[in-house]
This record gives C-alpha cells, sequence and structure tokens, in this order.
C-alpha cells in the first residue's frame, strides 16, 4: 500500500464534495416534545455563509423553513431576495428543495392523504407555490418526505385509497413540473412511523413499489434516510443498494440512527458506525460488481444535540462531513488492499455477478446437466468457509486505521 | 343490529373458509437454537388426517417437510402416494407448495445469491424438482421464501449482482412453470432478518419492488407473513392493503409477533390482537372504498409453543382458526353497525376515494381555484377533529364484545 | 357462570374505581417534534370540572402544567385557589404531584444529574417547592421521572457520578419530606430513552436495583408506565409483578404503545391489548398464589392523537376508563370460569407457588432423595404438556367476550 | 501525545489480558432454528489447545458441552480428565463454568421456575453436580442464566410465585457452596426474551434488584451480555456502570448485536461499535470520576458466523481479542489526549462527582441560599452548551485513528 499520504488539505470538505444540509438542521431550534427550544433563530443567509465557511456546497430547505408561515408577500420576497445574495456572494447552491406537508395543524391527518379533501387541495397547491421557487433557486430535486401521511387507527383510513390520493398528487404535480419546464426530479423519502402511528410509504421498498405505479415514474426515485430505515431494523446500506439497482436513488440523506426508538437524526455514522462504512464504500466506489452508481449530493439530515450552543451545532455539522470524508478514505484503502482483494476473490464476492445459467443456457440444459445435482459435490459446498469472518476482521482494521499499524 | 345470530355450528372452520396449515407448523418438533426437540415427528398423511378433521382445507409443504432429505426414489415415492391418499380420503387440497432452500447446510450463503455459483444451479434444479410435484398435486401457487438469501458481512455480498441472481432463478423458474403448463402463481415471501444478519427483500415493499423488475412479473406476487412485517415495526394491515392495491397479494401467512424480536410464529391474533381485527376486517369486508380483495387460502404459519405436548399442537391449530373466525364475524358487525358507519362518515373516511381534483380539473384549474389556497377557510381546517378516537373506541367495543352489552 | 349480570350503571366509572389522570394528558396541545399545537389551552380547573363529569375521581399534574412558567406570586396563588376551589367543588382528589425537570433549557443535560452543579442546586430548589404545594393538595405520592438524566454521548456522563447525584438528590428530598410529616411515598418512573438518548434507570428493574441503594428506600417505589417498558421490549405485566414482589409498585401509569419505537402514549389497551388485560387481571385478581396487591390510582398517562379536538380528547379519556373496567369484568369473569380453574390446575400454576424443597428439607436431603436426580422419570417429564396453549385460548375467548358465546 | 509506540508484540492476546471463550463459542456447530450443523464437533480439549494457542487465558463451559448428556459415569471421567490434562498442557484456566438448564425437552418450562416441582428440584440437582465440577476445576464464578425460566403465555405463569422460586434455588446453592468451601461467586446472565416469548430477570436491572431480595445477596453479582441489553434497547456501557455502582459487575459477556431482534452473538465490536468504544474505556480506564472497576476475565460469547469453516471460528475468536486490545489502546490514548481532557474539563464531565450539596449543607441551608434558585442566573445556564459534540467528534477520531492524522 504506498498510495500517497492524504494531506491534512485533502481532508478539508470542499465543494466538490457535495455536501449538502438541510436549513432546518443546523438551523433546529431544539424544542422536542418534552422541552423549549434551547437555540436562536438561525436565518437563512447565516446559515448560507457559515456552511459555505465549513466546506459545504449546498443549502436545501421546508419552504416553511426559509419563509416562516404568515410572511407577507413583502417579506416573503425580502427573504428570498436576501437569500439569493448570500447564495451568489458564497457560491452556495441549492439541489433540493421540499414543502413541510406536517408542522401546520391543518396537516394534522396528511397533506397528499388527508381524509379532508379541502386539505388535499391546499397541500397541493402549498407544494406547487414552492416548486416555483425551487425551479428559480435551480433545485434539481424535489423532495417529498409525507410524514403526516399515515395514520394511528387502522379503521380511520383507506389505505387503498390512500394510496390512489397519493398518486394522483405526485402525477399532477410530476406532470406541473413537467409542463412550466422545470426539470425537477422528485424523490420520495420514506419513514416507518413518528410523527404518525404508521406513516404510509414506510421503507425504501414501500416507496420503490409505490414509484412503480406512477404515471412519470421516470421522473420519480427516492431520498431514503439513514435512520428511517434502521427504525425499522432494515440495513441501510443494503436498501440503497436496491434503490440504485432499479436506478431509484436519486437523492440521499445521511444521518445516525441506534435501532428501533425515535427519530434520533444523530450526526452520519454516530448510530451504527460499521454500517455507515458499507454506505460510503458502496457510495464511493459502487458495488463490487459495477452497476449504477450515485453522484448526487451527500446531504445531512441530523439534528445538533440539544445540549449544544451554535457552537456545537456548527462542531457537529463539521463532523458529518469529516466523518464522511475519512470513511470514504478508508473505503479506497480497503477497495486497494491486496490482501481486501484477495480475501474478496476467497469470498467469491465477484462470482455472485457471474449468471447462474451459462450464457444461452436453457432450463433443459440446467436439467441435463449432472453436475448441478444429481453428481453434485454437495459435501464440498456444506464443508466449505465463504470467509466472510475475515473480509469482515479486514474491514474493521481499515476502518479503525489499524490495518498494518 | 338484527342480523341473525350466529350459531356454533356458523363458527366451525369448514373448507369454505379455505384454512390451511403448513405441515411444518403443525409438524414442528419444538427444536429451537436453544434446545432439542420435545415432539415426536408427525407423517404427513397423520397431519392431513387430523387437519381435516379440525376444518382446514388445506396444507402445504416444503419438499423436505414431505420427503425427508435422504429419501430414496421408491421411499419418495411412498411418501408421495401415501399423502396423495392421505389428500384423497379426506379430501383436503394443497393450495400452496415451497421449496426449503435453508435447512441444509449447503445454503449457509443462500440459495438463488450464494457466493457460490454451483449452490446456485443446485438450489434451481431442487425447486424445479418440488415445482413438478407441486403442479401434480394440483397447487396454485408456489411461494418463495428466501431466508438464507443475505449477509452478516455488508462487504462480502454485492447486493445488486444479488438482485441479479435472484431475478435470473424467478425468471428461469417463471418460465419453466409457463412452458410446462402448471399455471403456478409465485409467491415471494418478505422477512427482515433471521436466520441471516439482514435478508435481501425485507419487507412487502422491497418485495413487490423487486417483482417491479421481472420478466414475468404478472406472474409474481407475494406471500406477506404477520409477524415479518412487525419484526421490522411495520403495520401488516397497511402492508397488505398495498399489496392489493398493486394486485400482489396472491397468498397470505397469518400469524402473531410482539414487535421487534426473534421470529415468534405466535397463533394469529397472539400479538397485536388490535392489528389481527383490520387484518382480517381488510381480507373479508375490503376497504372502506372498494379495490382488489384477496379471496385465497387463510394460511397459518405459526409455531405451536414449545411447552406442548401434540394435544397443544391441535389445541393452537384450533385456536388460529376460531379466532379468525370470530374476528370476521366482528368484523361483519362492526361494518353493519350503523353508529360505526355514522362514524366512518363522520370521520370522512370514505371521501379519501374521492379524487382530490374534480372530474377534468387541470393543475391550472386548480391554481385558479381560489378556495383551495387564497381563500381557504384554513382555521377551520386546523381546529376540526376527526372523530378517530371514536371510530377506535368502536373498533375495540366490537372487537371485545362489549358494544352494546 | 351464574354470575349477576353486569348492569350498565356498574360499568359507569366512579371514584371507588381510582381513576386519575394526568393534567398534562387532557391538556396536551398536541404540539410535537414536527408540528404546532392543534388545541387550546385546558385550563386546570376546567380539567377539574370534566375529569369529575366523566367518573374520575384524581387529577394529577407537574408543577408546570398547574401554573405557566414565569407566573408571579400573586398569579400562582390564584391559579392554585382557583384549582383547590374546583377540587372542592368537584371531590375530585390528588393522589400524586410531580415536577417537571425537563421542558425548560436549563434542564437540557438533566436536573438531577446535569454536569452542571447549580442546575441540580436549582432542580432540588423546584421539587422541594412543589414538594410543599403536593402536601398542601393532600398528595400521598410523589412521582420522579427524569427524562432529561441521561446522554447521548456515552463519553460525556460519568454514570456512576450520575447514579451517586441521584441518590444525594432522592436522599434529600425524602429527608426533607419526612422531616417536614409531607407522609409522601416516592415513585421513580422509569423510561428508557426519549428525549435522550439513553435514559438513567431505563426500566423497572433499573430503577428497582437503584431503590436498594438509597437511604430512605423504604419510602421510595416505582412508577412503571405501560409503554416505556414496552419500548424496550419488556413485558409490563412482568415488570409490576416483580415490582409487587419487593413491594414497590407505589404508582402506576396505564397507557399504550406499539413495541420500541417513538414514546406514543395511546389509550390504555391500544398497544397490547392481550398484556394489557393481563396486566388488569394482575392488578385486580392479585397473582394466582397471593402476594402483594395494588391499591392505588389507576393513573392514566396518555396523549389524545393530535387529529382529535376537545371532543376527541374526553372521548379517548373515557375510553381508557371503559376499557380497564370491562377488562376488570373480564378478568373476573376469568378468574371464576370453571374450565379456567381446571385449566389452571392441568397448567399446574399454582404449583409454583409450592417452595421445590420439602419443609425443612437440606440440599443434602435434596442430594438423598433419588427421586430427584437418578431416579427421576425424565422421559415423562419430557414428553409431558404444559397446556399453556390452552389457557390462553381461554384467556382470549374471556377477552373478545366469546367464551360460551 | 508522546506515548511510546505499541508494538505488534504488545498487541498479541496474552494471559494477562484475562480473555476467554465459552466453549459453546467456538465449538457451536451452527445448528440454527433454520437449519442443520454446519461444522464439525469440536472436542473441550481440541478448544482448550487452539484457545492457548491464540493467547486466551481462560475456558468456560456448561456442563453439557464438555460432558455429552448420556454418557456414562465413566465417559465422564475420561472426559474430565482429558480436559484437566489439556488444561494443565496449556496453562489454560476454568474461570466460570454454567449450567444447562435450557436444552433437554424437560426444561421446556424452565429450570428452577418450571411449574413442574419435580422438573425443579431436577434442575438444582443438575446444577450442584456441575458445581462440585467447577469447584473442582478451580472456577471463581458460577454463572445462571435462566433462558427458559419465562413464559408466553401471561396467565400461565405466576411471575410472583416464580420469583420465589428463583429465590429459593440460588439461595439453597449459595448456602451449598459456602458450606462446601467452594468459594463460588454467583452472576446471574439478564436477557430479555429468546428463547422464551419474556424471560424472566430480563435486564441488568432487574437481575440487579432480584439479587437486592436474596439471603446471600453479597456473593451473587450479575453476569451481563452486550448483546442481551441492546435486544432492549438498552444502553451496555451505562447497565455495566450501574452494575460497578452496586458493586455487582461479577463477570461479563461481551458480543456484537445490531439492536432489537433475534439473538445475533456476533464478534465484540460488530454490532454497535461505538458503543464498544465506551464500554472497553469504562472497563479498562474506569468511570472518569473513579468508582469500583471491573479486573475480571474478558468473556466473549459470541457465535461464528454459519458460513464460516473452523478457519473462520479461529478467525472470528482472534477477532474479539484483537479489537478489544485496540480498542483498549485507543481509550488509553483518548484518555491520555490532552485536548479531550480539555474537551472533558470544558463538558464539566467531572464537575458530577462532586456532590451537588456543600459539606455539611442541609436543605434548610439550600433553602436560604438564593444563588441557588431566587437569583439564579438561569438564562446562563439555559443558553450555554455542553460541548458534547467536540467530545463526541474527538472519540470518534481515537477511534478511527484519524486523530491527528
Amino acid at each position: 500500500m504506498t498510495a500517497p499520504a492524504a494531506t491534512e488539505l485533502d481532508r478539508t470538505p470542499k465543494p466538490e464534495d457535495k455536501f449538502s444540509f438541510g436549513l432546518w438542521t443546523v438551523g433546529w431550534q431544539a424544542r422536542d416534545l418534552f422541552g423549549e427550544a434551547t437555540r436562536p433563530v438561525l436565518a437563512g443567509p447565516e446559515a448560507v455563509h457559515e456552511l459555505a465557511k465549513i466546506g459545504a456546497y449546498g443549502i436545501t430547505f421546508h419552504d416553511d423553513d426559509l419563509v416562516p408561515p404568515g410572511s407577507s408577500a413583502a417579506e416573503r420576497d425580502k427573504i428570498i431576495a436576501d437569500f439569493k445574495q448570500a447564495l451568489s456572494d458564497t457560491g452556495l447552491v441549492v439541489p433540493m428543495v421540499t414543502t413541510n406537508l406536517f408542522s401546520d395543524p391543518v396537516f394534522k391527518d396528511g397533506g397528499f392523504t388527508s381524509n379532508d379533501r379541502s386539505v388535499r387541495r391546499y397541500a397541493l397547491r402549498k407544494v406547487m407555490r414552492n416548486m416555483d421557487l425551487a425551479a428559480e433557486l435551480g433545485a434539481q430535486t424535489y423532495v417529498f418526505w409525507g410524514g403526516r401521511e399515515g395514520s394511528e387507527v387502522d379503521f380511520a383510513k383507506d389505505i387503498q385509497a390512500a394510496l390512489d390520493r397519493y398518486r394522483e398528487g405526485i402525477d399532477m404535480l410530476a406532470q406541473y413540473s413537467i409542463d412550466k419546464g422545470y426539470g425537477l426530479r422528485f424523490a420520495i423519502e420514506p419513514k416507518p412511523n413518528e410523527p404518525r402511528g404508521d406513516i404510509l410509504l414506510p421503507s425504501i421498498g414501500h416507496a420503490l413499489a409505490f414509484i412503480s405505479q406512477l404515471e412519470h415514474h421516470e421522473m420519480v426515485g427516492i431520498n431514503p434516510e439513514t435512520g428511517h430505515e434502521q427504525m425499522a431494523s432494515l440495513n441501510y446500506t443494503h436498501g440503497i443498494a436496491q434503490a440504485l439497482w432499479q436506478g431509484k436513488l436519486f437523492h440521499i440523506d445521511l444521518n445516525g440512527q441506534k435501532g428501533p426508538r425515535y427519530d434520533q437524526d444523530l450526526v452520519f455514522g454516530y448510530g451504527d458506525l460499521l454500517q455507515a462504512f458499507s454506505t460510503v464504500d458502496l457510495l464511493e466506489c459502487g458495488a463490487p460488481g459495477g452497476g449504477p452508481t450515485y453522484d448526487g449530493p451527500r446531504h445531512f439530515d441530523y439534528k445538533p444535540l440539544r445540549t449544544e450552543s451554535m457552537e456545537g451545532v456548527w462542531e457537529s455539522a463539521r463532523a458529518n462531513m469529516e466523518l464522511y470524508i475519512r470513511l470514504r478514505e478508508k473505503a479506497r484503502g480497503f477497495r486497494a488492499d491486496p490482501e481486501v482483494q484477495e480475501a474478496l476473490e476467497a469470498a467469491r464476492v465477484a462470482e455472485l455477478s457471474q449468471p447462474t445459467l451459462n450464457e444461452g443456457e436453457s432450463y433443459d440444459d440446467l436439467l441435463d446437466d449432472a453436475s448441478s445435482y444429481e453428481s453434485f459435490d454437495i459435501d464440498r459446498a456444506r464443508e466449505q468457509g465463504y470467509g466472510y469472518a475475515r473480509l469482515q476482521r479486514l474491514a474493521i482494521e481499515h476502518l479503525l486505521g489499524t490495518r498494518g499499524a
């Protein structure tokens, strides 16, 4: 391993790293279900300047993050103008925008799937209005997190009708984007529960399945969040691999979570650190056997600890990026390590990319191949070890920086 | 409520109830990870006779449940003949058959997605052989539970390649069924983990999404199991509703589970009883607003408690059916109750079936409708109560039989 | 079963049922982590009158629920006087009072265990001030829920020091109550997580263990909450049984929860309904073999759904009590049912109350008893069924009201 | 940081590291609930030799691991003699022994708490017999894991009676050890569920609470397992800290687990790696403010992946020790790092060791101290940041070896 030593400089977050943050993350005032805000308001322009300073390339927002609900048209214009100025001053971009369809009491039963039809119509209008702004700011991705689309009482929500309405809403909005030439790609963000008892499209899989039923399915993908999958005991790396496999990883929300419990939104890697390593390995180095890769923003959707002042906010914002950069470096080192390559070979990881059937082989051919069954050396196959323990040990060594040390 | 009183007789499980059991359920010898078998072997024919006696209409099996691995061809023939005889004697049917691709050490890294290609070929052969038997026995559904398709070490499994191989296997087997005229429909059974650290296609959603990528997607649906979804904190009733919405609920595995923990396979309803009620309500009465319904077997995939002798096995087998029948009766009573209908109306459950847009309405029309946004009476919508507490209370009263009592 | 038919009247909640509610429950404005309040403020006196109307006997509160932080001394006096007047007008009592050591940002790192010593001193003062009020209002129990006592960063909190400080605080406050003649019993309420990543004294067991280390351990017990234990996958009925066994069930918080996820605070029974039945069975009928019982308040600590208006609030408040009453009636019916008694006998439930050793038997005697080992009929013991499936089935029948129907 | 560079040699596991393994861990044949064994039997003497070779200092066992059930007296003697010879040849010790009260069908309803009294008597005999062997082999600790002590049906188990019987059993066995002069300390191992639906003494807390009720409580402590606590969403480091605080950490089972799901028994650190770091930090460096420490065996209770051959078994056995050693080294580096010390100081971690009350201060003094309440600068306390984000970031840097790199 004679890779050139990475210098301190190399690890400074830079725009080409494509790190982005939600305005609602560093701007979270730390008001939670059990307590009041512990931090002051962070205005959009200030967030832009600070994020630029620490090396982010993008900022994202919900309509209501940027423009407080109840603002007059003039206030709104002023806020947007100031925000644009900050973007222009810093070079920060807005790669993604989304709508808040969950904070206002009007959405207590959902936006696209509220039992109250007038609420659904209002929700569509709220989205369209913000899509106009998203396009104006040059966003490429528009995210849909339906946090209030769900129920606590099974008998009170017709799930099939709700999926009809969800589809109706997304289809209409997709058409709107197309017709307006906004060029937006939609990304649905799944979550299993909280704030609703059960949320519609609760996992990566459910969202992908839903998308397959859409009129404009080609322009709709997903925005999976690390913690949301892990709240359902699901492997995030596996999830984004399936999304990539289906060509649907349009955006990504990185953070940390300690398994099934409340939505923690920890710093990326501060939950399941080992899985964070495999996530970065997949995003940066691709599947071992190739396949679609992801080159969009590395977007952090985390909440700075409520115990922290603004100093801790920026400390933790930097922590997300720095950990990502370190894991990326380690992933590359892992892939480049000859012993790892040898171990991957021994574990036959690449063999899985080889089709099970020979080229042109039919099932009849397979049936005729006695070596596949009748004379298959099953005892060898039963007794063989797969060498996964070794691979895991090597991965840990790379992760901990103890490889060869 | 002047529904005719159900008689004792009405509640006896009958073939038209379409209750079926896996041979591996009542036949489970109660060997677990920490202990030895506590019950004797239950032969196929005896299971058939007993199940018929208690009112089941169907029995299902994995190849290795019926024919012990290592049986000679003659032994196999004899076993199958005896099994058929029992079916013929009792009228029991075999609506579903599946393959054991998990017990033999050869499958320790999976069947369709083992890194060892020769294992994958062997797995396909094992399935084809059993599909022949399934067709011979008149099964309509062939289930795929890929319990060993997964990993514990993220770096050792190329998930995208694994999904390629999974697809390759299912596609080939679908072609085989078509060409042979077997008329089988395939049903994939998702599970998040156990026995693998993470299993591929971990939820209803992931399986539905995968199916959308198959060549013969029209003949592949899912076989969701109550407990498997609940192990991932997912709402089973919501899950099967989405499957119905996508026309993919091909088979169903009913049982009980107490949330994210080991796979308990309790009697149906003995986990989340309230959700079991909504499950039966959906299966028997359909979505409030209509939509595809399910009329396949009500298949119980449970494990009789290890503390029980064969007497307890049959006690618990009956318990599955009886509880289902009771919940069905209660669901019908719930739907028929005028106060419930009034409460559903008040909760505007049916309003969700009404499209959000008026017929022919475009987004431009919506934008022009000031009542949808500019003059929307948002305060009314914020303050209104949805009446879900009342609906839940009524559902509980029906469930507990205390309504009007 | 010739028990006299319960009349409608019997089931109306009455003061002797000892139902109590937190002011913060029916008064919850439904502001959550993701959204704003959907309901108006509910003043203490109004809550008292409404609760009295629906049959509750008691109301409980945190200092800040009753007296908004920032109130002047005069305002505070007025509020308390009005509250007392309402109590006096209705006959409602205040069986329990507690302190809010979690909402004010000052407690962001805890009250008794904040790393900031001045915060700890402030917390003790806040508690003492409210204990004075509790005594004045005649409360018998003072609850400690340390929701902010915990951490997200293991390295930032010295757990052993934290337990020292927790003990110091409780010990001093116990002395204060003793010296003042307040006659309060303390009850610690465990919770595993949320709002902190990990909370100290996370389960019934941890709290009981902690209490064993206190100076005035005899006056300190626990206040276990259904959902808090279930968030940790623990059996609530088992937990309160252990608390009873140790003589420490001083108060109880009943509600509903769907396993490990965010703290749902559903109506009692709306999570794990079957376990709610065994909880009520234990509380009302006692352990089958006897032992300490609970006769304190049946306190509901739930949150009315955010979708509901005040009408739904009272609907759900009533639902808690009515379900409890129904389960109590069913539990009594279950215990009185001769077939259940026969099944309990067959399952040898009472045999567990019989000591394993004979009276006066030493281990030497046991070693000399060949029937216990050398000639033990182990095969009989291996093969016997315990009859638990039957008991469960009978319990379900009683729960669903289908027994004999 | 001028600590002397650790040499390769330093990191080789050595007897003074006190690493021990269960015979059932490296000897696990990988038979699980869904599949047959994938590995051959590993005889005790071979395990001893191999463990000695890789640097372990101890081996532990259940009676039935070492002596297969059904062995004749002569076979048993021979097995024990061979095992002792291997111990003698290698210098390996047996620090802990335990009883298998879970595999034999006779224990299907538990050992000490089976409803069948004759089973309870048999269980006591089985334990005594093995305690004799434990003493003969010089074990200091005797572990009790009551994996079958529990229930699936709440109505079938009188929990208070069960705790009576549990206590009766432990008390008698403690007396036996005392009288025989065995010098054993007992260690109870908690687990929340699996193989029973709910297990008695489900967490560290419950076990500590139970111990407080024992006659010989001074000789009984706990043997907490990483994964068992994490299956209940509990923080393992916090749990062992409370056990240390109560002087009850008598033994320890280290492994890995990915939150609430089936018992995975992964290699130590392969679940929540970050928490493994804080666990080792606590075990090796003690609480920041002092307090009891642990100097017993570092015992690994893990299961080598079922995909692995014996080569993978030893690979993973080494991985446990090597990771522990690395984490120990990193913990020491973390504690020694001046910037960490400065950050700990800033986060006031040591301040928590300072009593909340001044020496000799009474609550009256506190009430008289206006600075504690009336004139407390609450705004400062609300606004201050605790600096935990920085500490976490430094911990991560040490863990990943990127500190200063």
